[in-house]
């Protein structure tokens, strides 16, 4: 089991949606850090909800308290946990789910393994809310990277078809990175391509449907070696990391699926010298080899499924008679979670990238 | 660092391309557990290479000697270890590696992770033959799991531009992947699919160049309520060890990246009862939901990037003078290692189960 | 860096002592399991300070909250948070502890490892005071295990030079290690005993001193088999969960450190079969052969040095000037922390055995 | 399960005492680390057998055969394993223990928890064999802590009732460390005592039993603020590894159980400035506090029971028949592992502190 992440950097997530609180506990983090709370209060509000008819009409405060670690604003080598309360939470809008689950969501086989203890009030400990502590832990640990010069950054690469221009794999920079993590209503590029995300986005919301997408994120400032062979490389790091977030069922990274039908003349990216620094001339492996950093910007991409909670009958079964059943859901949903998913995504690289980096 | 997966059931891998043997250390096995040794070995050589002009003309016998955990044929209880001596290597076709690193390789990161203490030899530790004892464990894995009516199979979905059919998400049977697995000379469901992957790995093969490809994989008759929330559930889990075979760059459970295309109403699976188990009509969520079985078809694919060690001259650098350096690659390599790694994702499938099913 | 124990059932926990609060979170309890909070007060009450002259006169009401994994009283599966407001602290007390590291504290190795930003206050994370979500966690595991006939329970085996009669390592029941954690105002099978350890504690207390003890901790009720070999042992578990617990300093199996004076034929013990079941005569090896429970009962004992914290003045260092200075400590402490530790022991224990029983 | 301890450097051993090899793997080693074999053998012969009547007969070269992770004598960053093939087996000699369980022994809780399908002969993976691995890793990381300026060593502290010199725990030194490890035929500081040990060994070897001791380690130049807090503290990492040497049931850190029966003022270290540095002026903390390195010498005991093995006749049971029985031990057996434990233990410490100190 675990909510868990890490070995000598731990992330330690809890919290169920309609719960008391939400929150992280992060063991071993290096003391003496400073935690710009106004700057992590401005990450955290970016993948707050009720922005617009594109994200769910709960409204949340999503300030951070602290229970310890920090002293005077700075780390100061213990544990640190930070909590989240929850306030408004409307349980009821869930009481059919108690036997008739989503399709598309953890309802089912979470039933099943909790044998039917689990609390599947708002999703419960699967819901999309635990990815507020995620964003803390990896909000706090953005600030201390970018003081050693590491910056992540990511954009919505897709909604439903439409795609956003993507990020230049060798030429991307840090302020392009920080720029369109302050684009609204959607961080995009392109603002034309943001536009007809929306428009996918108010269509789907329109019929009572959801759609999917994809976010790119991009490390930039990383070292060459770091990640270690085999099951510890920066791929398997991040990957499980990633898959931590609510409705990502792919990832990929450089050129990903789109390397398996390369030939390996035109995949493999040639190395040359550059100012005395080894550099590749093309970066279609997304800044790793071997699982091992190069130093070229680090790249990869997640796919979003559609949000499974969407206001049109669906076909269910009750778990308490066994027998086909139909399901309306209540409650207040997203019509597509990749928009709020962005920092999200920069969390889960920074929280995979702790280990290695601290 | 860690060459090593897993909590209860630790599987630790050792050795490089050319020292004195390669093995795994599977520790946490349990006691009375069969290992036929001829089955293994029927395993095991589905990744051997050497078996026509797709691959390495390396033989290898890659019989695996068992050092401990193993008595009168079933476990014991104690450590497995098991070891395959390196024999067939021509260490000296490696020379000028040693200063100039090949394009797509691990060579650059690993000699600035290691100071240059690195063995460079074959690949060292991060050579595709590194999968061999990946393979043994997850060929004993498979047997223990067999017998516990958890079957893993997988088949080449794509090489180059060429597709073979699909595994079915729902219809998919034990037989089918069996079946699939003896196929030669490459496991495609559809032949004519398999002619033509070998047509495009014998053309790129004979221009001196390597085609990447897709393999598809599959896990049946796993019950529901397996797996863990947020970062150990199944798609974290085989995510983290599917990354461990050199060459992926993507992984994708379910629909995967088309999901992100789809409505919700399009990628929900609709629940139903039948025969007093509850079932999904369509399985787009691959079998997992929430990172925890459904007890549908477990299904993912992995992307290989294109063999990155091909003849074609290259553009590198050398590491010792700092200076850009032509590299022309020597030694025995695969035009496609795909064909091979059939077996190693079934292992890495494998590996990956083996803390919740065992 | 670790506050956190386990590998399944993952223990962590967070706090500093004149911190927001301190508390714990528990990742991997099996769902649907009851906690009766009136039970778990009583646990913690003991190790409450505040009840006499031999502890503190810090009042603490150590009511946990739950934030997380318990619904309507039983467990959901997913983790549990629990916390405890710090309200009663003095942090001015501690003001030229910044500066004068106190002897015996780990004052000066955390200024050391933490460069300066330690939180000093009341020790910080290392204070005594930790022991609290500690027990919270020993107190929930506790009640778990109850109900699988698994009882946990400590005592007072020495205070000063002055002696409890030991549990009988083979006839021990658990109605007696129930009985002697009831027991007022120490937890002592022989009052006796526990009215001279009483009359050494006031008279160290007097002269502004402390004194340390010794706890003895059996766990009844354990099948034979459990454990695993070498690094994973139930020693190496229990003893790693014990040194969690501030001014432990030596830990001892079964006959101990008084095997090694011992002849193996007298400290054998020889194996016989007792109503169908494997038992021993005797239980010098404390329940415990090659790291794996026996069946028998598990003893163990945990040294606790005297309180380091002393109204006598000390010398010690001003880590500013780097000069000798002399130390007097202030705040409230406890002249021996044995009498409060009994149940952090127990809860050490309960720890130590999740992984393995759960 | 694990026989393997660590987290950035994890030591995994494997191999029964009768199989065909007995080895470990050390994974996360730097590179470029020499690795001198002579002196690593001189390291290994320190707990070779068959050096006088005081050990046992078995003859085994115990040299290690490296198949990884070693290039021209230094480390090369990859996994590096190493093992030593069994020769001198005689499993005859165990043929009536598959049903009589030796009392002392891991024989009954071992045939418990593996379902009976454990490896007896020669007590299989629990045997006393398994510390010629732990010694290969032991004597790798010392060697590579030496060039850091950190130095381990270890002594017989007592055999049955016999007592050597303790080593003072402020002016003890390297070479000290290093001299008492070159000693013949027991590691005593004080030959008379070694003298009187050998005796009593003798004395009981005559009588068919057996006896065991303790042994202290120590190590030299840490320096302060190693370790983590709570459960990763040193003493927590040292006692889960000490307690992986077969027959270890007790360990205790600087005055351990001693302490227990002083009071603060005499058990607290006072602080002071020597040469612009911490010290304190008595080490009765061993090295340690909260779990943290002082700077000063690390001082630990273990307590060695008797060797369960001897030739006088036990009771035990058959677990066969289920009916209480005889046993006389065969088989070659040393009268006091203690002799040889010594560089176990300081291997022991050696791995504990592999993650603290690389």
């Amino acid at each position: 089991m675990s909510s868990e992440y890490g070995e000598r950097i731990k992330i330690s997530i809890f919290g169920q949606s309609h719960g008391a609180a939400i929150g992280v506990v992060m063991d071993g983090l290096p003391a003496g850090e400073t935690v710009d709370l106004e700057e992590l209060q401005d990450f955290l509000d970016r993948r707050r909800p009720g922005q617009g008819v594109h994200t769910t009409a709960r409204q949340e405060g999503d300030v951070p308290r602290f229970l310890s670690g920090l002293v005077d604003g700075h780390t100061c080598g213990a544990p640190l946990c930070a909590v989240i309360d929850n306030t408004d939470t409307r349980s009821k809008d869930y009481a059919n789910l108690m036997e008739i689950p989503r399709p598309g969501h953890a309802d089912y086989p979470a039933w099943v393994k909790w044998g039917g203890q689990n609390d599947v009030r708002g999703g419960g400990h699967f819901s999309g809310r635990l990815t507020a502590p995620l964003c803390i832990a990896g909000g706090i640990l953005k600030q201390i990277y970018a003081r050693r010069g590491v910056v992540i950054g990511a954009h919505i690469a897709a909604i439903a078809s439409v795609r956003d221009t993507p990020f230049h794999p060798v030429e991307i920079t840090a302020a392009e990175l920080e720029a369109v993590g302050r684009k609204r209503p959607l961080a995009v590029v392109d603002d034309r391509a943001g536009q007809a995300m929306l428009a996918a986005i108010y269509e789907a919301s329109a019929q009572g449907d959801s759609v999917g997408g994809v976010v790119e994120c991009c490390v930039l400032g990383l070292p060459a070696g770091l990640g270690d062979p085999m099951f510890d490389g920066l791929e398997n790091r991040i990957a499980r990391a990633a898959f931590g977030i609510p409705a990502v069922k792919g990832i990929e990274f450089g050129a990903g699926f789109g390397a398996a039908a390369l030939r390996g003349s035109e995949n493999n990216d040639p190395f040359r010298v550059e100012n005395g620094r080894v550099v590749t001339e093309t970066n279609r492996h997304g800044g790793i080899l071997g699982g091992i950093s190069t130093g070229m910007p680090l790249l990869f991409r997640c796919a979003f499924k559609p949000t499974p909670s969407i206001i049109k009958p669906q076909r269910s079964v009750n778990l308490r008679t066994m027998e086909n059943a139909d399901l309306v859901v209540r409650g207040r949903h997203d019509p597509c979670v990749v928009t709020r998913a962005v920092p999200c995504v920069e969390a889960a690289a920074a929280i995979a990238l702790a280990d290695v980096l601290l």
